[in-house]
C-alpha cells in the first residue's frame, strides 16, 4: 500500500454564487466554519442549485494517488443513507480500498456547502454528520502499518476523530513507515495548535503540507522565512503550496522552489491543496526526488482547479504521462 | 404562470468514460433503455465515481424558463430521502413553483445513470423509482389552466405518470392554453407510436419538439421532408432540432430555419434538448416571433453542452442580455 489517508467523510455540494450572493449569504470569502445540523439546513435552503461530489479532504487525496495508478486506501465514516453509498461507490470504482464500517442510524452522511465565486475561490461550510463517529477502533493497526505513508487531514474537529487520526499517525511512525499531516486550513491550525505543535514537537511527523497562511498560523507573530526555518527544524519534509506562486520543499538542509503547472482558466479551486498532496505522495512512494514529487503535485492540482468539483475529471497517470 | 413542465423526476449520475469502457459495461451508445432496481445496482457498482446533479427532462426545462426569467412550474414524484430533497432544493432554488407531494416509503427517488463519452455523446440509463408514483391526482387543474403552456416530455415509460400527463395536456388543450409534448428520443417514439399519434391526431398538441430522427422514428419509411410536411399537418407548431445543423420551425404555412449557437467545446449534450424547448418556450410565452423563439433555443442549449450536467450553471437571462 503506498498511501493511506483519514478524514471526514463528505459529499460536497457545489453552487457557483456571485460575490453579491455570498455576502447575502453572510458569508466570507475563502473562511472556513463548521456548520451543525439545523445550520446546514438553513443554509441549504438559501443555497442556489448545485452538484453534488463526492469530497472530504483526504478521500480526495487517496482519490488522487489511485488515481495516478498508486495504491491507496481510506479511512473515514459514512451513514447507511443515498449520499453514504454514493460517497462509497465513488471511492471504490476510483480504486481505492476502503472498508470502514458504515454508521447505521445516527447522523446523515456529511456534507460540505461549498460556494464558488467567479474568482474560482471556494468558501466551505462543512456539516460533519456521520464523519463524527469515527472512532479508534476504525483504525486497524496492520493496514496502517501496511502502507507507505499514513496521511491525515488537518480537520481534527470531530473528537472521536481526532483520536483516530493521532492513533495512525503514532502506529505509522512507530512502525518506521511516514507519518503525514496537512494544515488544511487556517481554522484548524487556530483550533487544534496545541495538538499539531504536540505531533511535531514530538518528532511524530515526517511530512507537512501546509499553504503560506496555515503556516503563518503555525507560528504567529514570524515572517515567512522564519516561519520555515522553525519547521525545517521540527519535520523532516515540509511542503508549502504557494498557489500560482508554486511550492516550496524545505527538508534538512535542503531547499527546493518548484514552480506551479499552467492552467488555462482556473474555475474552481477546491480540492487544490487535496490533490497537490495526492501528487507528492505518489511521487514520494515511487522513489521520486523532492523536487519532482512538488512538480507532481502541481501538476494535479492544475487538473482539478481547471472545473468544478474536488475530484480528477480524468484519469491522472494519462495526464502525467503526457506531460 | 408562463409555463408548466410534467416529467419524471430524477437525480442525474454523470461520469466521463471512453468507448472502450462504454463497450466494456455492454452499453450501446445513444441508445436509451430503463433499468429495473436491481439492473440500477449491478450497473451503477460497475459505474466510475460520478458528480450528481438534479435533472429529468421536464424538469430541466422548467429550469431553463426559470433561469431566463420566466415563471415555470413542474410537476413530477420524488421520494422523502436524500436525493429527493436535494432535487426539491435545486428546483424551488432557482424558483420553480414545485408542490407536488413527496412519496413517503416505497421506491427511492429516481436516478439516471449518464454516460459521457469524449465526443460529448451521453448514453442515459434510468431508473424510474418514485417517479412511477406520480398520478393523475398531482395533476391540479387550476395550476394547468392557469399556465401559457404545459409541457409534457415524452418518457411516457411509467402508467400512472403517462395517465397524469395526457391528463394535463388535456386540460391545458381544453382551457384555451397550449399544450406541448416533447418525442424526447427515439425509444420513446417507438415504445409510445400509439399514444403519440393518438394525441397528435386528435389536435390536442399545439407545440410538438423533436429532432430529425425522432420524427423519422413517428412516421417511418418516410424521408425527412415528407415527414416534416405530414407533421405540419397534425400540429399548429412543430419544432424539429438538428444538434449543430440548427432548427427547422414548421408552423402551418411557414417554415423558419434557425442556425445553432456557436460553442466553443462541446463537453455534455447531456440535457441539450431540454434547454432548447426551454428557450423556445420562453420565447413562446413572451411574445416572441417563432424565428426568435428557436434562436433562443439555441442559445440555451449551446450553454448546457458546454459543460457537464444538464442545468444551466450561469443565469441564462444574463446569457440572453449579452448575446
Amino acid at each position: 500500500m503506498d498511501v493511506l489517508t483519514l478524514g471526514n467523510a463528505m459529499v460536497d455540494v457545489l453552487a457557483l454564487v456571485s460575490d453579491e450572493e455570498l455576502t447575502g449569504l453572510g458569508l466570507e470569502k475563502n473562511v472556513w466554519g463548521l456548520l451543525d445540523a439545523e445550520q446546514a439546513q438553513r443554509l441549504y435552503a438559501a443555497m442556489p442549485a448545485g452538484v453534488e461530489v463526492s469530497g472530504g479532504s483526504a478521500a480526495n487525496t487517496a482519490i488522487g494517488v489511485a488515481s495516478l495508478g498508486g495504491s491507496s486506501q481510506y479511512i473515514g465514516k459514512v451513514n447507511d443513507d443515498q449520499l453514504g453509498e454514493v460517497f462509497v461507490h465513488d471511492l471504490r470504482s476510483t480504486g481505492v480500498a476502503y472498508d470502514t464500517p458504515v454508521a447505521k442510524g445516527g447522523a446523515p452522511t456529511g456534507r460540505c456547502l461549498i460556494f464558488v465565486t467567479p474568482d474560482a475561490h471556494r468558501t466551505m461550510r462543512p456539516f460533519l454528520g456521520a464523519a463524527h463517529e469515527l472512532t479508534v477502533d476504525d483504525v486497524r493497526e496492520d493496514a496502517v502499518a501496511s502502507a507507505q505513508v499514513t496521511y491525515a487531514e488537518g480537520f481534527w474537529d470531530a473528537e472521536c476523530a481526532r483520536d483516530a487520526f493521532r492513533k495512525a499517525l503514532e502506529i505509522a511512525h512507530g512502525a518506521g513507515r511516514k507519518a503525514a499531516l496537512s494544515l488544511s486550513d487556517v481554522v484548524c491550525v487556530n483550533n487544534f495548535h496545541v495538538d499539531f505543535m504536540g505531533v511535531l514537537e514530538a518528532g511524530q511527523i515526517d511530512i507537512l503540507f501546509g499553504n503560506e497562511a496555515e503556516l503563518l498560523a503555525l507560528f504567529p507573530d514570524t515572517a515567512l522565512e522564519a516561519a520555515v526555518e522553525r519547521v525545517r527544524g521540527l519535520c523532516p519534509v515540509v511542503v508549502v503550496t504557494r498557489s500560482e506562486h508554486g511550492s516550496i520543499v524545505v527538508a534538512g538542509d535542503e531547499t527546493h522552489e518548484v514552480a506551479a503547472a499552467p492552467v488555462d482558466e482556473v474555475v474552481d479551486t477546491t480540492g487544490a491543496g487535496d490533490l497537490f498532496a495526492a501528487g507528492f505522495l505518489f511521487g514520494l512512494t515511487h522513489g521520486e526526488p523532492l523536487a519532482r514529487c512538488a512538480e507532481l503535485g502541481s501538476l494535479c492540482a492544475a487538473e482539478v482547479i481547471s472545473h468544478v468539483g474536488a475530484r480528477p475529471q480524468c484519469r491522472l497517470a494519462d495526464l502525467v504521462a503526457s506531460s
